[in-house]
């Protein structure tokens, strides 16, 4: 591990206490505006409408995954798994920058105006400039991120079905949330990681708390992820984007900041992204600040859909939606869909933008190739899903798909 | 509800803050002998010995889960259901004495030396004498505590699938163990309550609350109240009983207070405990301290079983515990049991209190007449094992059970 | 109080769990788009650069405020002192809104653009329209908050030394900053509130509660609220709003949202704040969005000053920051004033928005018309200044200044 | 530091989440029975009494405290100070065992059977013992715990004005009671402590947490260790003790345990403690169940001295307690001394018993030699007593007495 230096700095955080960071250059990368610019990104977007202390940003996440990757390699050289100072610090710049690629309101950013290029793509760019910034030194880093490096549990570590990433996304979450439901054990958790033939396990001891941890992912997915509230503003600021995206085609003088008119004019394709540098920068500066000024600015808008969808959110009046396990009849959805047309007078086309429908999904566990490895006393080692005979993993692995009908409450 | 008196009185405890006494009479119940008797009584025997933070009494558990009572009803009344100042205090005196019958290391005792009375009958005989002592004034408690009371929601609160003494104890013990996977939100389960056709429901927002109070009970069953070394440790204090009073028979010299002495030197019947006033008095005077300083006196006794078992539980040297999911093979035991027997020098008969195997059930949730009940939006009420499809109540519900084998760590 | 409604609002708060709402119009004045504007307003400014999690807004704040005060006015009336259901929606409704009037970062917008109208000024002239919207319904809860009400504890309530405000945002900032030291407990106080000849007074049992309270707000003041880097941040967002304000003065094409730029393009006096409508109406759109959106803009503008302080603040390259207990001499702050010139190139003038000094002041207590009174089982009362030997409040009341000086890292 | 071995062990604790123990000869020291005695033995003696959940021990506290111990140094060791593995063993070894030397009820107990001895001597006498017993392997930690060691901040560390002990305690109390006024943030504090000319100092940017720490004791004497009722209830077992001790010189059928008996029948000198093995023997065997067990035979004893004080803690009927801040005048004492020996019949002797006044003394900062040193960024170190301009710490080093009276609650 990186021996001490004089410079070590300290991060207050309500979560930990402290997180400590004792390696310049990993100190050098937080400075860096790509990763500042996290500090300007909601880590759960418009959840803060439903629950309204959830305004924290994905750069305290970023910062919380990489405390707990540092924890967890602290725990793995303890057990005595030997570990260069090198490979500490490429797993701890990996879980620093995994979420370096995502986008203000990611996903419906990713849903309305980048298509076809999804946040962990843009993270590989970013983590490709930020190399050649670094002088090569984040080669490591990102051999783990891509999990081209052969100790494979690096990247295990830093994604998979127990990873540092969820563990403090699920507590911290769960503390600005205030849900406590999802309130997890990290240390004990912690304290039971270890390695077999290369590959992360968790000693049998800790299966409860394990299990724990896959239900309180469960929890957190009904009650905060995909709370109908939540999905329905979610819906609601891509179905926005979608609007502005199509109005500024034909109105040159529509309201956007700079960082967000590039992203509305023009088409921007994957190809685009790749190569053009000038994409990747003006992403660099995109972040809720755009999104939601302009949002403020859409709400006199004449376009009645922009204007009602804008100010819906920016006044909090939120669109009624329904939700349950099976679709809706096409009969339901129809009238729905008349009354909207109806009472706001307008077009078949633009209703879908107040009245839509969709549905989503939901897998606590996913049994498979990240599955979660339970080590035994005995030597052996069993998947979670097998491992443990009364909570039905397999049950919980099965997606949930709930459907839902969003519309302005209105409607009549 | 009963108008503020001057005398309220408030009880510190960590885990709500406070606990507040607004009614005379319950002060009184509170302040007398029988209930202060509990203090004395450690809420989870011998878990200390594991949980080191675990010495929490039934005194402030029974207060606990009064409190939690309290706000049950406040909440139920907020609703629309009246209750009149009676059925509070009611329900509130049956709740704060629903514990009253249990006697010190109360599993350990009921299957050691009161053989066919269990705290519930135990409990019964002292809700008679304190309710002749206050002059009647205990008859609904009484009423609510036997579930002869039509309103059955005040006796479900009491005792049922979902009550206060369960959410009092989960919270509790939790606490005190440090183990958070029992942490449940009481607070938002408090607020979901509500009445349906005369019995008590959980609105339906509130179902991943119930869901995880479900599994909180379950995770800490295996991590607590079942933790192998746990029941290692009870199944010894019961063993080093019943060989206390095996030889109790033949040596009157055999030390222990005048309390333990009574249940000591002879056989309790129910008859006796329901007839003769003497046996409660005495049980009224046994506590902890009763069976913890006889047991360190009997260290040094001649009879090697009865030393070996009271310095391993005194000094902490409990015995190697093993458990697992089916029975232990007999070739297994019987080399275990012949194992000790010659180690210590001792018979068959006398080896069978120092190397026993036995086994331990638990059900998370047990559906029947007890039920948790979720009450839907359109009116209709389900039972939580079919209300919810992402869990596996069912399963929860399939008793597990688990098979142990107990021996000294020194034999060979 | 209130009779319970049918319509029963629920918020989620990770501070007290919940937060009821039992009043419709409560209810409705909070989903107002005044009000709900706080939720785009941080309580704590910029804040966030020091400490990360403090995110929370006005919006929370007032919500937990009124929280508060529902659970004091329960208090007394629980010890007998009778407030009608008017009087207590007035007292809430007093305290919901006794922020209203707060801008986005606000300190720094009272002292550069709205100059001779404060927070206070514009708080009256909000609850005027609303109350007008709301028919007059307000009418008491404007004379609670303007300490008209011949209950003047009410008022007391509201905003005094012992006030829920202070309550609240001890305990809010403490949580979301994660500084232990200000945590306070407010159950305990709460519980020991009292009144005495119409004055708000707290038990004496509780003398060591309110010295912890005063203590724990002194050391929230010099660990987060006066904290150097804090500091250094909100007095250069006031130097960057001066400037920008300056330069709009001439070049008509700065950028600056709607709502902002109508106070940057003119002076706005007292005067028109009361008189002319549309100065409320534009007031009303303003918040934090506005603020940092142009403030990035502003980041590649030409003017030095603008877009270093811009660029500054956007990336968190804050600058230094020296801070002491007596003022700094005269010859040392001219030092840093020539290197500042001489490094950016810039005049005398331009120079002092970029290395500026001033000072702060904080009492933890201020002793006088507002203090806190201590009511003794004798029956007499005293101020807490006086009634407690062994801290010295008088000590905690004298003024504490704080001498600073800001300069850019890179001077020399 | 001590390599890792394959024995790693963890104790659950509520307060610190996990203890873990990295060193097999520490783990056998814990195991010996005289420190699982410490299991037996509460910290806060009859405190329960009036804080229900104070009933953790000493053992818990001697964990936690060595817990802080080993933080402690792994930052120290993190700032560039080197320590052997031997030194990091004997610093953690002296502060687990600090408290060895404890009775149960441990102020009474000195006060009243082992005069002339107090827990500091016997505690030096168990080291002694257990340094025979692991082979030499604890003269360093006798070293430390004794102030001789030349790397004097490791007993600055195990004793001082801010040491483990003090910082265990006061955050163990504070969780076990749910007094939050004595939270302390031990991370940050830990965070802040550094070496200078081989003494322990505090960085000065940790000056708040250090005041808050000096505050915090302050006022966790004033609401708990010296709460009037457990004063009261700790000079009543005292009064008792002494009472049996009288008894027990004429009347050899008084019951008690034999560890106990042993310290009654004779008066122990310090002579007879250093030099008679079976001195301490019989010490180590007894603990809050012998002196409980036997108040509770002493309930029925004809002395009515004795019998009144054991019913009155057994039951929890404490005497009345008046506390203030001058001394009683002798009127009074003598009226009330009268009424005693009135209402119960007995001898101007007995009643002293029954009816006492004494006083209580408590500083929460004591300038001297062991003073906080704070080390400033110049490199200069001062007393915290003149480095902080705003707490009055003088103040609060000056010892405040407080005055009381106890007696029957039913004297007429």
């Amino acid at each position: 591990m990186a021996a001490p230096r004089n410079k070590r700095k300290i991060f207050n955080d309500p979560v930990y206490g402290f997180i400590g960071i004792h390696n310049d250059l990993l100190f050098d990368i937080i400075e860096h505006p790509y990763f500042q610019r996290l500090r300007r990104i909601k880590q759960l977007g418009l959840t803060h409408l439903v629950y309204p202390g959830a305004l924290h940003t994905r750069f305290h996440h970023s910062m919380g995954a990489m405390h707990l990757m540092t924890k967890a390699l602290l725990e793995l050289q303890y057990k005595g798994h030997e570990l260069s100072e090198e490979e500490v610090f490429g797993a701890q710049a990996a879980m620093l920058l995994h979420d370096i690629g995502h986008g203000p309101y990611s996903h419906a950013l990713e849903n309305s105006m980048v298509n076809g290029i999804n946040h962990e793509n843009i993270s590989q760019l970013f983590l490709s400039q930020l190399n050649g910034f670094f002088n090569g030194e984040l080669e490591l880093a990102i051999d783990i991120f891509n999990q081209n490096y052969h100790k494979s549990y690096l990247s295990e570590l830093c994604s998979g079905q127990f990873d540092m990433d969820r563990l403090d996304y699920l507590k911290r979450d769960s503390f600005f949330t205030g849900v406590s439901e999802g309130v997890i054990n990290y240390e004990r958790l912690l304290n039971m990681i270890n390695l077999r033939d290369g590959s992360l396990v968790i000693e049998a001891k800790g299966i409860y708390s394990v299990e724990k941890f896959i239900t309180a992912r469960r929890l957190m997915y009904w009650q905060v992820y995909l709370h109908k509230t939540v999905v329905a503003a979610e819906f609601m600021i891509m179905k926005l984007l979608k609007r502005a995206k199509e109005i500024r085609a034909d109105d040159k003088q529509l309201f956007a900041t700079p960082a967000l008119d590039f992203f509305l004019r023009d088409e921007v394709t994957e190809e685009a992204f790749t190569h053009d540098p000038q994409v990747l920068q003006h992403f660099a500066l995109l972040d809720d600040y755009d999104v939601f000024t302009s949002m403020k600015m859409w709400c006199t808008h004449p376009d009645k859909v922009l204007s009602k969808l804008s100010a819906s959110i920016v006044n909090r009046r939120l669109f009624k939606v329904e939700m349950q396990n099976h679709p809706f009849t096409e009969d339901y959805l129809a009238t729905l869909h008349q009354k909207t047309k109806r009472t706001y007078g307008i077009s078949e086309r633009e209703a879908s933008y107040l009245c839509f429908h969709d549905k989503t999904t939901n897998a606590a566990y996913r049994a498979g190739s990240h599955h979660i490895k339970i080590l035994f006393k005995d030597g052996s080692v069993r998947d979670i899903a097998e491992a443990t005979d009364e909570l039905n993993i397999n049950l919980l692995s099965k997606p949930q798909t709930k459907y839902f009908v969003c519309y302005p409450k209105d409607i009549s």
